[in-house]
């Protein structure tokens, strides 16, 4: 039986990333098809031991594709995955297009695998800052009742793209020269600083990052009311996002009991010693699968509080594997949550 | 009339800030005394177009002094300053020796001119991190009664010392030119990570840095109640410190009116039209004087609630500045706020 799998945006930080996690965890596709804008086309890419040529993006491109790991941006979201879905393939979408539509299923598999039941062909993947905190909130939530949730990021740049990986080090390298180097991806320079807004600026003062983090958690929790407040903010970091959260729960939270949950909860590792250095950081996290949670303790100001710290790879689990987990979601029976 | 001023800790990062911000006010002092450990006894560092010969610290080295500026650590301050008070001298202590003392004035000239009446010959300089979210919060609490605030820090490495900035450039050194760097100062990397803990491992989970910001904040404020949470994080910058900040207020607050109040406050700056991208950033608030405070907007999650963003100069408002302000405000008439 043939499993065609196609990725759009294969170039890309995402794309690529995607690629080896399809290799590392022997996905079980039978054909890999890689597209990219026209720009990108002709490139070869590694997979499985033989390279492949990057095609750019047609609507034959999709023939006898299964599924369809998107991840170029909104705009080629919104021209291909119509194209995608008349073939027959099922769209797996990395962009922030479909999110919030209703009865596009928006999941993270470990928190929400039931939401795919029902799909229509069409299934987003959350925001990369939204993945890493839904798998923490999600055990927290069923133990004590989720009240409000205050969320500081401290995100990478490769979460914005490949491009601005490159920008970092030419910033950098231009620190070292003494030489000028003026930003063309970030409004600001991201070396030696960190930029308070990620996204769009909206309306009320807010960033389109904040609100993803509050429209999706809400989303993929099922928690139509949850308050959350969230300022996003870039770090001078390659990969891995981090975050300080603190939550309110309805009922008093027990730290030691905190650490048991989120240690059995799936996609997720805790790293909590303090008094040995242990605690999460985004570059020990980058490359790696789980979200790890560390610095769980006591909110000090609220009675009912905990406070936390997430680290988690913004490509793979914030968007590259989250997406073939979804893909292999699919391929079980249902309510099979998949390994991380 | 003669006015001798002494540096302990001159070669350090905050005593050389210390140097040239005295230069730069035109602070009116006659003469200049800068002392240290024996190790870095004998530099030469330039002051009002003359180079003061660095002198190691020692009992009579306090003869004559009026004023004496302390940045050499805890340890160094508790031996120290007895010797220089028996001289005569009015310490201003950078370190966290006495802080929390009852008796012991710690003091923001913005915020509490006011304790500095009667402060026996010993007055504590904040913690960075303190003295730039009380400059926010007091002219806030004033408006709409401070009821429990939730930080997250982003803070520069100048923060730990000059060796940390050492630490930083080798790190990034070594990760161009593909050698190994084995961090001494910290306990992981900070080039491209960020680390979230900052000074020791407290019972319960906190580090010192996050009680520090609960203790002084509290203390400076008058409000020996105030709920606060934080979570500190070391950032891979250089110089200013970082804060996300959600505060509660006992009355709905307004974000246009915060930011008429802040733009009014003493030493605070308000940068804040993201549409614009306009807002504070470390880089731009390193080397200058001012709190800038922005991002200002509604918590989505609370009624009464208001998130900002401040970005401060830590080696200079932070540590340096703020104790040679408490020095000008001694020399003034009560009551009377130093000119940020």
């Amino acid at each position: 039986m043939t499993h065609r799998v196609a990725i759009l945006g294969a170039t890309g930080a995402v794309g690529g990333t995607m690629v080896r996690v399809l290799e590392e965890r022997a996905y079980p596709l039978t054909d890999l098809v890689l597209l990219s804008t026209q720009r990108s086309a002709g490139r070869r890419i590694a997979f499985r031991g033989r390279e492949i040529e990057v095609r750019e993006a047609a609507p034959d491109a999709f023939a006898g594709v299964d599924v369809a790991l998107f991840s170029a941006g909104a705009g080629a979201s919104r021209e291909w995955a119509p194209h995608a879905r008349a073939h027959g393939a099922t769209v797996i979408d990395n962009s922030q297009a479909f999110r919030l539509d209703d009865g596009v299923p928006l999941v993270v598999p470990e928190v929400n695998p039931a939401a795919l039941v029902d799909h229509g062909g069409l299934i987003a993947n959350p925001n990369c800052s939204t993945i890493q905190l839904v798998l923490a909130l999600a055990p927290l939530h069923r133990a004590w009742g989720l009240e409000r949730v205050v969320v500081a990021t401290y995100q990478s740049v490769s979460g914005t793209g490949a491009e601005a990986l490159e920008e970092l080090d030419a910033e950098i390298a231009a620190d070292r020269d003494g030489t000028t180097y003026t930003p063309r991806v970030y409004a600001h320079p991201v070396a030696y600083n960190v930029i308070p807004h990620v996204d769009d600026a909206l309306d009320g003062g807010s960033c389109r990052e904040e609100m993803k983090l509050v429209w999706e958690s809400r989303k993929i929790l099922g928690l139509p009311e949850l308050r959350l407040a969230a300022t996003t903010v870039r770090v001078p970091v390659r990969v891995a996002h981090s975050e300080a959260v603190a939550i309110e729960f309805a009922r008093r939270p027990d730290p030691d009991e905190a650490r048991r949950i989120l240690a059995s909860a799936p996609g997720v590792a805790v790293v909590d010693d303090p008094s040995l250095h242990a605690y999460p950081t985004p570059l020990a996290a980058a490359g790696r699968d789980e979200a790890f949670v560390g610095r769980i303790r006591r909110d000090p100001s609220h009675e009912k509080g905990l406070l936390l710290f997430i680290a988690c790879d913004n490509l793979r689990k914030g968007a590259a594997l989250n997406a073939v987990q979804i893909a292999e979601t699919l391929r079980r029976p249902a309510g099979v949550v998949p390994a991380s």
